[in-house]
């Protein structure tokens, strides 16, 4: 298992929490999202998945990753 | 019809947006939000709704209306 905190941009508020936290799930990861810090801490088992795919996933929900 | 322009407080972003309009909508209202302006525009036909059931809708998706 591997967590990572990345520094994510746009997210305002609850729904935001719930569509980045629903997305990163739905790989079969965990999210976790600070809206007051911006950040969201993703845990992953990195033999089945990859930061990167977790990283577009909450992209594709219209935020931007910043690193 | 009548058309009334709402101060409503806590909308940031397009889920708060679709989640108003929404409920708006399921009263049988129309609703136009906003965002940078903090307004939520209804149209109703008041024989058929109140202006208070509408403000009540918007409260319960967790928004304060202002006036
Ligand atoms: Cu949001
Ligand atoms: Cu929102």
């Amino acid at each position: 298992m591997q967590s990572v905190t990345l520094k994510v941009q746009g997210m305002s508020c609850n729904h935001c929490v719930n569509s980045i936290e629903g997305a990163v799930k739905q790989l079969g990861a965990n999210a976790k999202v600070d809206l007051s810090a911006g950040t969201v801490t993703v845990e992953f088992n990195e033999s089945n998945i990859t930061l990167d795919s977790i990283k577009e996933a909450i992209e594709e929900q219209g935020y931007d990753v910043i690193n």
